[in-house]
């Protein structure tokens, strides 16, 4: 999407690669919404590094990221060992995997480009075909995010005010977002709305992500802090939900997405406010019988007893706000079940949660 | 309610009267839950500053520093002339007043040691009467909150783990709190419990000032994200809920208290939680015939933008958390409906949200 830097606007992906000096470059998304800045690693263990430490997160995101990092890594070989080449890339392979053990994306990702490599008979060709397949990859998770936003824009009326928790925006993919996509087409077809972003404690990504993407496209917005909604629906001023989803079930139609957003589908219900989720189909799991079998991640408790932020010396700082002596409880994610899901925006239509199944080949997968 | 420091344990009341120095003590409450001290003011001016500067916040305490302001400002006066006195108390009572124009209990608190006050004929015997009814005040709060705790113990059941939201504990008060009595009687009784304190965005008052409290107590309690009770409760792991109140509305039992508890009240509606809050008998507004005509105060944005607390020099800062360049909604306070409410403790037992109406007279109102 579009970034402003003092007064120039220039188009961004998170995730690029530069084959010129072998390099993925990368929007420092952990110096956001301060300091907007690219940096390039040089070879696949910085890459791998970059995943672990956070500089790209969200799932698309770091999708693509490991899929430019086997391509880096296999590029970087010097030789024309077909074996000592597939031990390479099995050690890059491992390196790039290990570096978010929980998350699913990188794996899928790399797997695909693998698999792609397989046709080339020299090591010289696999390479090619590594970057080839990567880009593909990078360039399918734009295509996936712009249809959903060409099904989901169809929701937006003018004037609407819309909801969204945490950030499944351009950021956490290539390009775009999923819940952010229906927004920026809406708003490229000239329509006017305001959204409301939960600030989505404790790591505040709906306040520094979702805020900060919205700003750079010029889209009118709020932030509210994540107890406001109700009473934001209550009193009649929000019309519409949208939010991402982490993991998908195809059987149940249930979302597990960040903390909250469960919260946020009850009252929506019981407002008769419509609420959707937009999913990449990387997000389905065909496995899983019932959401209460999805772990749900603990996360660190100074998450909830602190914060980052900028200090009057402009300086990024955490803060201790609660009780030194108190410890706190950190689920992650939550899971909202299909009754509470008017629908799915997927890139290929808007489906009821319970379709998803039914839906299944349409959707690009196998039976 | 006891506080331990330095391993010595000793019982404080959140306001207290020297009449050896004429002085109004107070914890000093924008300290905690980093440091905890007492302050005492010297004169009325001083007290009424205290209220203004949040040193004390919270219904039933900022009532009773009123009422001790007030007998504090009495007492200072020179003379016999009874005339004088009386327009130097007008001063003192104004002053007070407007230390937080739009607090009720000051000005109610202050109307009954005035009204005491008519019978002495002297100078003297006013100033010994304004103490004695300002005390009276303070002693009568404590008493309404004893009573709330004796009847709200009886929800707590051993193994129980209990949400509560904001702070509607002794801290608000004189002693003893709210929401939080009948924790504190339950604790008394032997029983054993969990609390879950909500961190209660934007301003925290969960994470500091509830949770310093039952820290204090040694009552087994976790902070969470606002956003993680409907995830808790899900999973059955929330059995009860108890908040506070600001406002009740006596003819409709709607209850106006801190942004979000609404929210909590429809997640315990949909999971069966009983839901109950307790209020003091200042807090019913017999006037209002809805909810809606409640004015919501919008509070300063910076509230929502950013986060108080201890960075790690040991000083307490703000930091901007949110991208820079966006704007924040920030609503103080929520209405909950009677539907969601399944009983309010009072002094004078616990009733449905929509009986108080023709408990008037039991609750000590007149028709």
């Amino acid at each position: 999407m579009n970034v402003t830097i003092h007064g120039r606007t220039r188009h961004y992906r998170t995730v690029t690669f530069d084959a010129s000096r072998n390099a993925v470059q990368l929007i420092e998304q952990r110096l956001l919404p301060h300091e907007f800045k690219i940096v390039a690693t040089r070879d696949f263990r910085e890459t791998a590094r970059a995943i672990t430490d956070m500089i790209v997160r969200g799932a698309g995101a770091i999708g693509a990221t490991a899929a430019y990092g086997l391509a880096q890594g296999a590029r970087a070989f010097r030789g024309r060992d077909l074996k000592k080449f597939s031990t390479h890339i099995e050690a890059v392979y491992q390196s790039l995997k290990s570096a978010r053990p929980t998350a699913v994306d990188p794996i899928n990702a790399m797997n695909q480009v693998r698999a792609s490599m397989c046709v080339g008979e020299t090591v010289e060709e696999q390479q090619a075909i590594a970057l080839a397949a990567a880009e593909e990859f990078a360039g399918d998770d734009v295509r996936q995010c712009e249809e959903i936003g060409g099904h989901g824009a169809k929701l937006i009326r003018n004037g609407m005010r819309i909801l969204t928790h945490c950030n499944a925006g351009w950021l956490a993919f290539v390009d775009i977002g999923t819940a952010t996509a229906p927004m920026y087409a809406a708003q490229a077809a000239g329509k006017k709305f305001h959204v409301f972003c939960d600030e989505t404690r404790p790591r505040s990504q709906g306040a520094t992500l979702t805020a900060w993407e919205l700003a750079q496209q010029k889209i009118s917005h709020q932030i509210i802090a994540d107890s406001a909604a109700g009473h934001l629906m209550q009193r009649g001023e929000i019309d519409l939900v949208i939010v991402g989803s982490d993991r998908t079930l195809g059987r149940t139609g249930e979302v597990t997405n960040k903390i909250g957003t469960y919260t946020k589908a009850v009252l929506a219900k019981r407002h008769g406010i419509p609420f959707y989720v937009a999913i990449p189909l990387s997000t389905i799991d065909w496995d899983l019988k019932s959401g209460f079998d999805i772990p749900i991640e603990e996360r660190h408790e100074n998450e909830v007893l602190g914060a980052w932020g900028k200090n009057s010396l402009g300086r990024r700082e955490y803060v201790r706000v609660s009780n030194p002596t108190s410890d706190a409880c950190n689920p992650g994610f939550d899971v909202t079940p299909a009754e509470l899901i008017t629908g799915v925006i997927t890139p290929h239509g808007i489906f009821k949660p319970r379709e998803l199944r039914v839906q299944r080949l349409k959707l690009g997968f196998k039976k």
